[in-house]
Protein backbone atom coordinates (compact mmCIF):
# COMPACT_ATOMS: atom_id res chain seq x y z
CA UNK A 1 0.00 0.00 0.00
CA UNK A 2 1.61 3.52 -1.16
CA UNK A 3 -0.09 6.46 0.69
CA UNK A 4 0.69 9.99 0.49
CA UNK A 5 -0.77 12.92 2.01
CA UNK A 6 -1.02 16.77 0.27
CA UNK A 7 -2.01 19.76 2.00
CA UNK A 8 -4.60 21.85 0.27
CA UNK A 9 -5.88 25.49 1.01
CA UNK A 10 -9.55 26.22 0.02
CA UNK A 11 -9.28 28.97 -2.86
CA UNK A 12 -12.46 32.08 -2.65
CA UNK A 13 -12.71 30.32 -6.28
CA UNK A 14 -13.08 27.52 -5.42
CA UNK A 15 -16.68 28.32 -3.35
CA UNK A 16 -19.79 28.76 -4.86
CA UNK A 17 -23.06 30.76 -3.45
CA UNK A 18 -23.81 27.75 -0.67
CA UNK A 19 -21.18 29.54 0.67
CA UNK A 20 -19.01 25.74 0.47
CA UNK A 21 -16.30 24.51 -1.85
CA UNK A 22 -18.19 23.67 -4.89
CA UNK A 23 -18.24 19.51 -5.21
CA UNK A 24 -16.20 19.41 -8.75
CA UNK A 25 -13.17 21.10 -6.95
CA UNK A 26 -12.96 18.29 -4.76
CA UNK A 27 -11.71 15.82 -8.26
CA UNK A 28 -9.30 19.07 -8.86
CA UNK A 29 -7.68 18.16 -5.16
CA UNK A 30 -7.49 14.88 -6.05
CA UNK A 31 -5.58 15.62 -9.26
CA UNK A 32 -2.98 17.67 -7.21
CA UNK A 33 -2.96 14.80 -4.68
CA UNK A 34 -1.90 12.26 -7.30
CA UNK A 35 0.55 14.56 -8.73
CA UNK A 36 2.36 14.44 -5.65
CA UNK A 37 2.08 11.36 -5.07
CA UNK A 38 3.94 10.43 -8.30
CA UNK A 39 6.28 13.28 -7.21
CA UNK A 40 7.24 11.69 -4.05
CA UNK A 41 7.18 7.92 -6.13
CA UNK A 42 10.10 9.24 -8.10
CA UNK A 43 7.88 9.21 -11.43
CA UNK A 44 6.32 12.89 -11.83
CA UNK A 45 3.29 12.94 -13.68
CA UNK A 46 5.08 15.67 -15.55
CA UNK A 47 7.81 13.43 -16.45
CA UNK A 48 5.41 10.35 -17.62
CA UNK A 49 4.18 12.76 -20.07
CA UNK A 50 7.53 14.17 -21.37
CA UNK A 51 8.10 10.06 -22.08
CA UNK A 52 5.06 9.56 -24.13
CA UNK A 53 2.64 8.74 -21.46
CA UNK A 54 -1.00 9.84 -20.44
CA UNK A 55 -3.01 8.94 -17.77
CA UNK A 56 -7.00 9.96 -18.27
CA UNK A 57 -9.09 9.60 -15.70
CA UNK A 58 -11.74 6.45 -16.37
CA UNK A 59 -13.99 6.60 -13.24
CA UNK A 60 -14.14 9.14 -10.75
CA UNK A 61 -16.63 9.64 -7.55
CA UNK A 62 -16.63 11.54 -4.65
CA UNK A 63 -19.15 10.92 -1.15
CA UNK A 64 -19.55 14.11 0.50
CA UNK A 65 -19.81 13.88 4.24
CA UNK A 66 -19.32 17.44 5.45
CA UNK A 67 -18.97 20.80 3.99
CA UNK A 68 -15.07 22.18 3.23
CA UNK A 69 -15.17 26.13 3.56
CA UNK A 70 -13.07 29.02 2.33
CA UNK A 71 -9.27 29.35 3.87
CA UNK A 72 -9.93 25.61 5.17
CA UNK A 73 -6.54 23.67 4.97
CA UNK A 74 -7.24 20.70 4.39
CA UNK A 75 -5.23 17.46 3.84
CA UNK A 76 -6.07 14.60 1.33
CA UNK A 77 -4.92 11.31 2.20
CA UNK A 78 -3.88 9.49 -0.98
CA UNK A 79 -3.84 5.00 -1.26
CA UNK A 80 -2.70 3.22 -4.08
CA UNK A 81 -3.96 -0.36 -2.11
CA UNK A 82 -2.09 -2.89 -5.26
CA UNK A 83 0.10 -2.19 -7.65
CA UNK A 84 -1.84 -1.45 -11.10
CA UNK A 85 -2.46 -4.23 -13.40
CA UNK A 86 -4.18 -2.21 -16.37
CA UNK A 87 -5.62 0.35 -14.36
CA UNK A 88 -4.73 2.85 -11.53
CA UNK A 89 -6.76 2.81 -8.87
CA UNK A 90 -6.48 5.19 -6.09
CA UNK A 91 -8.75 6.13 -2.98
CA UNK A 92 -8.73 9.65 -1.30
CA UNK A 93 -10.02 10.80 2.01
CA UNK A 94 -10.22 14.38 2.58
CA UNK A 95 -9.32 15.42 6.26
CA UNK A 96 -9.69 18.70 8.26
CA UNK A 97 -8.11 18.39 10.94
CA UNK A 98 -9.31 14.95 12.83
CA UNK A 99 -12.84 15.05 10.87
CA UNK A 100 -13.40 13.54 7.74
CA UNK A 101 -15.29 15.42 4.93
CA UNK A 102 -14.93 13.82 1.79
CA UNK A 103 -14.02 10.16 0.04
CA UNK A 104 -13.03 9.68 -3.36
CA UNK A 105 -11.63 7.44 -6.24
CA UNK A 106 -10.32 7.60 -9.26
CA UNK A 107 -9.19 5.16 -12.13
CA UNK A 108 -7.05 5.86 -14.35
CA UNK A 109 -5.62 4.03 -17.57
CA UNK A 110 -2.44 4.83 -19.45
CA UNK A 111 -2.53 5.55 -23.03
CA UNK A 112 0.39 6.58 -25.26
CA UNK A 113 0.07 10.30 -26.71
CA UNK A 114 -1.18 8.28 -30.10
CA UNK A 115 -3.96 7.17 -27.83
CA UNK A 116 -3.39 3.43 -28.10
CA UNK A 117 -4.52 1.73 -24.37
CA UNK A 118 -0.82 1.12 -22.95
CA UNK A 119 0.99 -0.89 -20.01
CA UNK A 120 2.66 1.42 -17.41
CA UNK A 121 5.48 2.19 -18.19
CA UNK A 122 8.41 -0.15 -17.21
CA UNK A 123 10.28 2.71 -14.99
CA UNK A 124 7.18 3.59 -13.35
CA UNK A 125 6.55 -0.40 -12.77
CA UNK A 126 9.55 -0.69 -10.87
CA UNK A 127 8.98 2.60 -8.95
CA UNK A 128 5.61 0.91 -7.81
CA UNK A 129 7.18 -2.38 -7.37
CA UNK A 130 9.79 -1.61 -4.82
CA UNK A 131 7.46 0.93 -2.66
CA UNK A 132 5.17 -2.36 -2.57
CA UNK A 133 8.19 -4.10 -1.34
CA UNK A 134 8.66 -6.52 -4.67
CA UNK A 135 11.40 -7.31 -7.16
CA UNK A 136 10.79 -6.77 -10.70
CA UNK B 1 -39.63 8.38 -15.00
CA UNK B 2 -38.33 12.36 -15.64
CA UNK B 3 -36.39 12.98 -18.35
CA UNK B 4 -34.71 16.41 -19.53
CA UNK B 5 -32.24 16.99 -22.02
CA UNK B 6 -29.83 19.67 -22.11
CA UNK B 7 -27.19 20.92 -24.59
CA UNK B 8 -23.15 21.81 -23.82
CA UNK B 9 -20.89 23.21 -25.54
CA UNK B 10 -17.43 22.24 -24.99
CA UNK B 11 -15.35 25.44 -23.59
CA UNK B 12 -11.73 25.96 -24.12
CA UNK B 13 -11.06 26.90 -20.62
CA UNK B 14 -12.93 23.17 -20.05
CA UNK B 15 -9.84 21.62 -21.72
CA UNK B 16 -6.61 20.46 -20.28
CA UNK B 17 -3.34 19.85 -21.89
CA UNK B 18 -4.28 16.17 -23.48
CA UNK B 19 -6.33 18.14 -25.38
CA UNK B 20 -9.60 16.99 -23.79
CA UNK B 21 -12.46 18.18 -21.30
CA UNK B 22 -11.14 17.85 -18.26
CA UNK B 23 -12.85 15.28 -16.25
CA UNK B 24 -14.02 17.91 -13.41
CA UNK B 25 -16.07 20.20 -15.73
CA UNK B 26 -18.59 17.14 -16.33
CA UNK B 27 -19.67 17.32 -12.95
CA UNK B 28 -20.09 21.29 -13.83
CA UNK B 29 -22.35 20.11 -17.05
CA UNK B 30 -24.67 18.06 -14.67
CA UNK B 31 -25.73 20.91 -12.56
CA UNK B 32 -26.46 23.02 -15.95
CA UNK B 33 -28.11 19.81 -16.69
CA UNK B 34 -29.99 19.39 -13.59
CA UNK B 35 -30.80 23.00 -13.26
CA UNK B 36 -32.52 22.64 -16.37
CA UNK B 37 -34.63 19.64 -15.54
CA UNK B 38 -35.65 21.75 -12.83
CA UNK B 39 -36.93 24.74 -15.01
CA UNK B 40 -38.45 22.06 -16.99
CA UNK B 41 -40.65 20.98 -14.26
CA UNK B 42 -41.01 24.33 -12.99
CA UNK B 43 -39.53 24.50 -10.36
CA UNK B 44 -36.43 26.41 -10.84
CA UNK B 45 -33.47 25.91 -8.28
CA UNK B 46 -33.52 29.52 -8.49
CA UNK B 47 -36.59 29.90 -6.78
CA UNK B 48 -35.98 26.80 -4.60
CA UNK B 49 -33.09 28.43 -2.85
CA UNK B 50 -35.25 32.19 -3.01
CA UNK B 51 -37.49 29.37 -0.86
CA UNK B 52 -34.67 28.93 1.70
CA UNK B 53 -34.15 25.06 0.56
CA UNK B 54 -30.53 24.57 -0.48
CA UNK B 55 -29.90 21.28 -2.56
CA UNK B 56 -26.29 20.12 -2.07
CA UNK B 57 -24.58 17.28 -3.39
CA UNK B 58 -24.33 14.19 -1.56
CA UNK B 59 -22.32 11.52 -3.84
CA UNK B 60 -21.36 12.15 -7.36
CA UNK B 61 -19.82 9.66 -9.87
CA UNK B 62 -18.45 9.93 -13.31
CA UNK B 63 -17.72 6.97 -15.59
CA UNK B 64 -16.07 8.38 -18.92
CA UNK B 65 -16.00 5.90 -22.03
CA UNK B 66 -14.72 8.85 -24.63
CA UNK B 67 -12.78 12.26 -24.65
CA UNK B 68 -15.06 15.26 -25.35
CA UNK B 69 -12.95 17.96 -27.48
CA UNK B 70 -13.23 21.80 -27.59
CA UNK B 71 -16.24 23.13 -29.50
CA UNK B 72 -17.71 19.49 -29.28
CA UNK B 73 -22.01 19.57 -28.96
CA UNK B 74 -22.88 17.32 -26.62
CA UNK B 75 -26.27 16.73 -24.79
CA UNK B 76 -26.50 15.75 -21.71
CA UNK B 77 -29.86 13.41 -20.70
CA UNK B 78 -30.69 13.61 -17.40
CA UNK B 79 -32.86 10.76 -15.68
CA UNK B 80 -34.84 10.90 -12.47
CA UNK B 81 -36.14 7.38 -12.13
CA UNK B 82 -38.12 7.71 -8.77
CA UNK B 83 -39.68 10.15 -7.17
CA UNK B 84 -37.40 11.36 -4.43
CA UNK B 85 -37.81 10.78 -0.50
CA UNK B 86 -34.94 11.99 1.36
CA UNK B 87 -32.78 12.46 -1.53
CA UNK B 88 -32.70 13.03 -5.23
CA UNK B 89 -30.99 10.86 -7.14
CA UNK B 90 -29.92 11.55 -10.92
CA UNK B 91 -28.59 9.80 -13.82
CA UNK B 92 -26.66 11.65 -16.67
CA UNK B 93 -25.51 10.50 -19.89
CA UNK B 94 -23.48 12.87 -22.18
CA UNK B 95 -23.97 12.36 -25.61
CA UNK B 96 -21.86 13.56 -28.87
CA UNK B 97 -24.54 12.85 -31.56
CA UNK B 98 -25.18 8.98 -31.17
CA UNK B 99 -22.06 8.17 -28.90
CA UNK B 100 -22.40 7.67 -25.33
CA UNK B 101 -19.58 9.63 -23.87
CA UNK B 102 -19.99 9.52 -20.42
CA UNK B 103 -22.25 8.18 -17.68
CA UNK B 104 -22.78 9.86 -14.52
CA UNK B 105 -25.09 9.96 -11.12
CA UNK B 106 -25.56 12.54 -8.20
CA UNK B 107 -27.05 12.28 -4.99
CA UNK B 108 -28.50 15.54 -3.32
CA UNK B 109 -30.72 16.25 -0.16
CA UNK B 110 -32.61 19.40 0.85
CA UNK B 111 -31.29 21.36 3.85
CA UNK B 112 -32.79 24.62 5.08
CA UNK B 113 -30.73 27.77 4.98
CA UNK B 114 -30.07 26.73 8.72
CA UNK B 115 -28.33 24.12 7.48
CA UNK B 116 -30.94 21.68 8.78
CA UNK B 117 -31.87 18.53 6.73
CA UNK B 118 -35.26 18.76 5.51
CA UNK B 119 -38.17 16.86 3.69
CA UNK B 120 -38.38 18.32 -0.02
CA UNK B 121 -40.13 21.51 0.01
CA UNK B 122 -44.05 20.65 -0.73
CA UNK B 123 -44.61 22.85 -4.08
CA UNK B 124 -41.50 20.65 -5.43
CA UNK B 125 -43.36 17.32 -4.63
CA UNK B 126 -46.11 18.08 -6.11
CA UNK B 127 -44.76 19.53 -9.11
CA UNK B 128 -42.47 15.51 -9.09
CA UNK B 129 -45.79 14.03 -8.50
CA UNK B 130 -47.56 15.32 -11.52
CA UNK B 131 -44.87 14.44 -13.52
CA UNK B 132 -44.71 10.65 -12.18
CA UNK B 133 -48.51 10.48 -12.88
CA UNK B 134 -49.64 10.29 -9.15
CA UNK B 135 -51.94 12.14 -7.21
CA UNK B 136 -50.83 14.32 -4.18
CA UNK C 1 -16.12 46.92 -37.18
CA UNK C 2 -17.58 43.84 -36.31
CA UNK C 3 -20.26 43.09 -34.00
CA UNK C 4 -21.57 40.02 -32.35
CA UNK C 5 -23.86 38.74 -29.49
CA UNK C 6 -23.62 35.64 -27.28
CA UNK C 7 -26.64 34.40 -24.74
CA UNK C 8 -24.65 33.39 -21.64
CA UNK C 9 -26.62 31.83 -18.44
CA UNK C 10 -24.52 31.99 -15.21
CA UNK C 11 -23.06 28.63 -13.59
CA UNK C 12 -23.92 27.60 -10.02
CA UNK C 13 -20.32 26.41 -10.58
CA UNK C 14 -19.63 29.97 -11.77
CA UNK C 15 -20.60 31.61 -8.10
CA UNK C 16 -18.36 32.38 -4.84
CA UNK C 17 -19.49 32.70 -1.80
CA UNK C 18 -20.62 36.41 -2.14
CA UNK C 19 -23.21 35.19 -4.19
CA UNK C 20 -21.91 36.31 -7.26
CA UNK C 21 -19.96 35.32 -10.15
CA UNK C 22 -16.82 34.77 -9.69
CA UNK C 23 -14.67 37.74 -11.17
CA UNK C 24 -12.41 35.48 -13.51
CA UNK C 25 -15.18 33.50 -15.44
CA UNK C 26 -15.92 36.51 -17.15
CA UNK C 27 -13.01 35.99 -18.87
CA UNK C 28 -14.37 32.43 -19.95
CA UNK C 29 -17.58 34.19 -21.17
CA UNK C 30 -15.63 36.51 -23.22
CA UNK C 31 -14.01 33.28 -24.86
CA UNK C 32 -17.17 32.02 -25.28
CA UNK C 33 -18.30 35.20 -27.36
CA UNK C 34 -15.05 35.16 -29.29
CA UNK C 35 -15.04 31.60 -30.22
CA UNK C 36 -18.66 32.83 -31.58
CA UNK C 37 -17.89 35.83 -33.27
CA UNK C 38 -15.20 33.44 -35.24
CA UNK C 39 -17.72 31.10 -35.62
CA UNK C 40 -20.24 34.02 -37.09
CA UNK C 41 -17.28 35.15 -39.55
CA UNK C 42 -17.06 31.60 -40.96
CA UNK C 43 -13.77 31.57 -39.47
CA UNK C 44 -14.16 28.61 -36.73
CA UNK C 45 -11.86 28.90 -34.17
CA UNK C 46 -11.54 25.17 -33.87
CA UNK C 47 -10.41 24.89 -38.21
CA UNK C 48 -7.94 27.58 -37.15
CA UNK C 49 -6.34 25.18 -34.56
CA UNK C 50 -6.48 22.33 -37.30
CA UNK C 51 -4.95 24.99 -39.75
CA UNK C 52 -1.96 24.78 -37.31
CA UNK C 53 -2.69 28.05 -35.56
CA UNK C 54 -3.31 29.12 -32.20
CA UNK C 55 -4.06 32.14 -30.78
CA UNK C 56 -3.22 33.12 -27.40
CA UNK C 57 -4.05 35.95 -25.22
CA UNK C 58 -1.46 38.27 -24.82
CA UNK C 59 -3.22 40.78 -22.40
CA UNK C 60 -7.26 41.00 -20.79
CA UNK C 61 -9.01 43.12 -18.44
CA UNK C 62 -12.19 43.56 -17.04
CA UNK C 63 -14.32 46.26 -14.90
CA UNK C 64 -17.01 45.46 -13.39
CA UNK C 65 -19.99 47.87 -13.03
CA UNK C 66 -22.70 45.55 -11.71
CA UNK C 67 -22.59 41.72 -10.31
CA UNK C 68 -24.10 38.99 -12.15
CA UNK C 69 -26.05 36.18 -10.08
CA UNK C 70 -26.45 32.62 -10.56
CA UNK C 71 -29.12 31.94 -13.28
CA UNK C 72 -28.80 35.43 -14.81
CA UNK C 73 -29.43 35.50 -18.43
CA UNK C 74 -26.45 37.66 -20.09
CA UNK C 75 -25.56 38.95 -23.06
CA UNK C 76 -21.93 39.47 -24.09
CA UNK C 77 -21.36 42.12 -27.26
CA UNK C 78 -18.10 41.52 -28.99
CA UNK C 79 -16.94 44.66 -30.86
CA UNK C 80 -13.73 44.04 -33.18
CA UNK C 81 -13.16 48.04 -34.20
CA UNK C 82 -10.51 47.65 -36.82
CA UNK C 83 -9.19 44.75 -38.65
CA UNK C 84 -6.27 42.84 -37.32
CA UNK C 85 -2.79 43.36 -38.01
CA UNK C 86 -0.40 41.74 -35.89
CA UNK C 87 -2.80 41.44 -32.92
CA UNK C 88 -6.50 40.79 -32.80
CA UNK C 89 -8.56 43.41 -30.50
CA UNK C 90 -11.57 42.43 -29.36
CA UNK C 91 -14.02 44.90 -26.76
CA UNK C 92 -16.47 43.46 -25.02
CA UNK C 93 -19.84 44.26 -23.36
CA UNK C 94 -21.46 41.96 -20.66
CA UNK C 95 -25.44 43.03 -20.26
CA UNK C 96 -28.37 41.83 -18.01
CA UNK C 97 -31.13 43.12 -20.24
CA UNK C 98 -30.82 47.01 -20.68
CA UNK C 99 -28.16 46.98 -17.70
CA UNK C 100 -24.27 46.84 -18.30
CA UNK C 101 -22.78 45.11 -15.61
CA UNK C 102 -19.01 45.41 -17.04
CA UNK C 103 -16.68 45.57 -19.75
CA UNK C 104 -13.92 44.44 -21.17
CA UNK C 105 -10.90 43.58 -23.49
CA UNK C 106 -8.87 40.97 -24.78
CA UNK C 107 -5.99 41.10 -27.43
CA UNK C 108 -4.48 38.45 -29.11
CA UNK C 109 -1.31 37.03 -31.77
CA UNK C 110 -1.64 34.40 -33.94
CA UNK C 111 1.30 32.16 -33.45
CA UNK C 112 2.22 28.88 -35.06
CA UNK C 113 1.68 25.17 -33.25
CA UNK C 114 5.39 25.43 -32.84
CA UNK C 115 5.17 28.80 -30.98
CA UNK C 116 6.50 31.27 -33.95
CA UNK C 117 4.75 34.13 -34.03
CA UNK C 118 2.79 34.40 -36.98
CA UNK C 119 1.07 37.05 -39.16
CA UNK C 120 -3.17 35.75 -39.29
CA UNK C 121 -3.48 33.13 -41.84
CA UNK C 122 -4.93 34.49 -45.38
CA UNK C 123 -8.08 32.75 -45.53
CA UNK C 124 -9.33 34.42 -42.48
CA UNK C 125 -7.26 37.71 -43.43
CA UNK C 126 -10.29 37.90 -46.23
CA UNK C 127 -12.85 36.95 -44.13
CA UNK C 128 -12.40 39.92 -41.66
CA UNK C 129 -11.35 42.48 -44.72
CA UNK C 130 -14.99 41.08 -46.44
CA UNK C 131 -16.79 42.20 -43.21
CA UNK C 132 -14.82 45.37 -42.95
CA UNK C 133 -16.08 46.36 -46.46
CA UNK C 134 -12.65 46.11 -47.81
CA UNK C 135 -11.24 44.31 -50.91
CA UNK C 136 -8.37 42.14 -50.45
CA UNK D 1 4.74 49.59 0.32
CA UNK D 2 3.86 46.45 1.58
CA UNK D 3 5.22 43.31 -0.08
CA UNK D 4 4.00 39.68 -0.31
CA UNK D 5 5.21 36.27 -2.24
CA UNK D 6 3.33 33.62 -2.87
CA UNK D 7 4.25 30.08 -4.34
CA UNK D 8 1.65 28.58 -6.67
CA UNK D 9 2.38 25.61 -8.75
CA UNK D 10 0.30 25.29 -11.96
CA UNK D 11 -2.53 22.37 -11.94
CA UNK D 12 -3.53 20.19 -14.90
CA UNK D 13 -6.73 21.39 -14.54
CA UNK D 14 -5.45 24.78 -15.10
CA UNK D 15 -3.70 24.05 -18.21
CA UNK D 16 -5.83 23.72 -21.51
CA UNK D 17 -5.50 22.52 -25.39
CA UNK D 18 -3.08 24.75 -26.20
CA UNK D 19 -0.87 23.06 -23.44
CA UNK D 20 -0.64 26.61 -21.19
CA UNK D 21 -2.44 27.94 -18.21
CA UNK D 22 -5.65 29.44 -19.20
CA UNK D 23 -5.68 32.82 -18.85
CA UNK D 24 -8.25 33.06 -16.94
CA UNK D 25 -6.54 31.12 -14.25
CA UNK D 26 -3.83 33.77 -13.08
CA UNK D 27 -6.72 36.03 -11.91
CA UNK D 28 -7.19 32.62 -8.97
CA UNK D 29 -3.42 32.86 -8.42
CA UNK D 30 -4.11 36.88 -7.99
CA UNK D 31 -7.09 36.05 -5.43
CA UNK D 32 -4.57 33.17 -3.83
CA UNK D 33 -1.67 35.90 -3.56
CA UNK D 34 -4.15 38.81 -1.97
CA UNK D 35 -5.21 36.12 0.46
CA UNK D 36 -1.75 35.01 1.24
CA UNK D 37 -0.94 38.86 1.97
CA UNK D 38 -3.54 39.66 4.12
CA UNK D 39 -2.65 37.10 6.20
CA UNK D 40 0.41 38.33 6.14
CA UNK D 41 -0.70 41.92 7.28
CA UNK D 42 -2.72 39.71 10.55
CA UNK D 43 -6.21 40.76 8.86
CA UNK D 44 -7.16 37.74 6.89
CA UNK D 45 -9.70 37.45 4.66
CA UNK D 46 -11.98 35.16 6.18
CA UNK D 47 -12.09 37.49 9.64
CA UNK D 48 -12.85 40.27 7.66
CA UNK D 49 -15.63 38.32 5.92
CA UNK D 50 -16.53 37.56 9.92
CA UNK D 51 -16.40 40.88 10.55
CA UNK D 52 -19.49 42.06 8.06
CA UNK D 53 -16.54 43.48 4.70
CA UNK D 54 -17.20 41.84 1.80
CA UNK D 55 -14.00 42.84 -1.27
CA UNK D 56 -15.06 42.65 -4.82
CA UNK D 57 -13.25 42.61 -7.49
CA UNK D 58 -14.25 46.08 -9.60
CA UNK D 59 -11.35 45.98 -12.46
CA UNK D 60 -8.34 43.32 -12.87
CA UNK D 61 -5.93 43.12 -15.44
CA UNK D 62 -3.26 40.81 -16.73
CA UNK D 63 -0.72 41.27 -19.40
CA UNK D 64 0.82 37.85 -20.33
CA UNK D 65 4.49 37.74 -21.62
CA UNK D 66 5.61 33.66 -21.55
CA UNK D 67 3.41 31.45 -20.74
CA UNK D 68 2.83 29.23 -17.61
CA UNK D 69 2.95 25.14 -17.85
CA UNK D 70 1.86 22.05 -16.29
CA UNK D 71 3.82 21.78 -13.06
CA UNK D 72 5.80 24.92 -13.35
CA UNK D 73 6.71 26.17 -9.84
CA UNK D 74 5.58 29.98 -9.86
CA UNK D 75 6.10 32.87 -7.22
CA UNK D 76 3.48 36.04 -7.51
CA UNK D 77 4.97 38.59 -5.72
CA UNK D 78 1.70 41.41 -5.03
CA UNK D 79 2.46 45.01 -4.16
CA UNK D 80 0.35 47.46 -2.31
CA UNK D 81 2.08 51.09 -3.42
CA UNK D 82 -0.21 53.25 -1.80
CA UNK D 83 -2.39 52.71 1.81
CA UNK D 84 -5.87 52.15 0.47
CA UNK D 85 -8.88 55.54 0.26
CA UNK D 86 -11.82 53.96 -1.25
CA UNK D 87 -10.29 51.25 -2.95
CA UNK D 88 -7.63 48.85 -2.45
CA UNK D 89 -4.82 49.24 -5.56
CA UNK D 90 -2.90 45.77 -5.53
CA UNK D 91 -0.11 45.05 -8.83
CA UNK D 92 1.36 41.60 -9.41
CA UNK D 93 4.34 39.77 -10.68
CA UNK D 94 4.21 36.24 -11.45
CA UNK D 95 7.84 34.98 -11.47
CA UNK D 96 8.72 31.25 -12.72
CA UNK D 97 12.82 31.69 -11.43
CA UNK D 98 14.42 34.67 -12.80
CA UNK D 99 11.76 35.03 -15.89
CA UNK D 100 8.68 37.27 -15.90
CA UNK D 101 5.78 35.88 -17.10
CA UNK D 102 3.10 38.17 -16.73
CA UNK D 103 2.00 41.33 -14.66
CA UNK D 104 -1.54 41.95 -13.46
CA UNK D 105 -3.69 44.15 -11.52
CA UNK D 106 -6.58 44.23 -9.09
CA UNK D 107 -9.05 46.64 -7.61
CA UNK D 108 -11.05 45.84 -5.02
CA UNK D 109 -13.63 48.26 -2.77
CA UNK D 110 -14.98 47.42 0.45
CA UNK D 111 -18.40 46.57 0.87
CA UNK D 112 -20.98 45.69 3.74
CA UNK D 113 -22.84 42.41 3.67
CA UNK D 114 -26.03 44.22 2.97
CA UNK D 115 -24.07 45.86 -0.49
CA UNK D 116 -23.14 49.50 0.76
CA UNK D 117 -20.41 50.72 -0.17
CA UNK D 118 -18.05 50.99 3.07
CA UNK D 119 -14.97 52.60 4.23
CA UNK D 120 -12.34 50.13 4.87
CA UNK D 121 -12.73 48.65 8.59
CA UNK D 122 -10.54 50.62 11.14
CA UNK D 123 -8.93 47.75 12.51
CA UNK D 124 -7.50 46.69 9.00
CA UNK D 125 -6.47 50.25 8.12
CA UNK D 126 -4.71 50.55 11.28
CA UNK D 127 -2.76 47.29 10.35
CA UNK D 128 -2.23 48.43 6.75
CA UNK D 129 -0.69 51.67 8.30
CA UNK D 130 1.19 50.32 10.87
CA UNK D 131 3.28 48.81 7.47
CA UNK D 132 3.46 51.79 5.65
CA UNK D 133 5.22 53.30 9.06
CA UNK D 134 2.42 56.15 9.44
CA UNK D 135 0.49 56.50 13.36
CA UNK D 136 -3.10 56.22 13.25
Amino acid sequence: MIVSETKIRVRYAETDKMGIAYHANYFTWFEVARVNMLDELGASYRDLEAEGFLLPVLDCRAKFLRSAFFDDRLVVKTVMKDPPLARIELAYEVMRGEELICTGNTAHGFITQEGEISRPPPRFMTLIRQRFGKQD
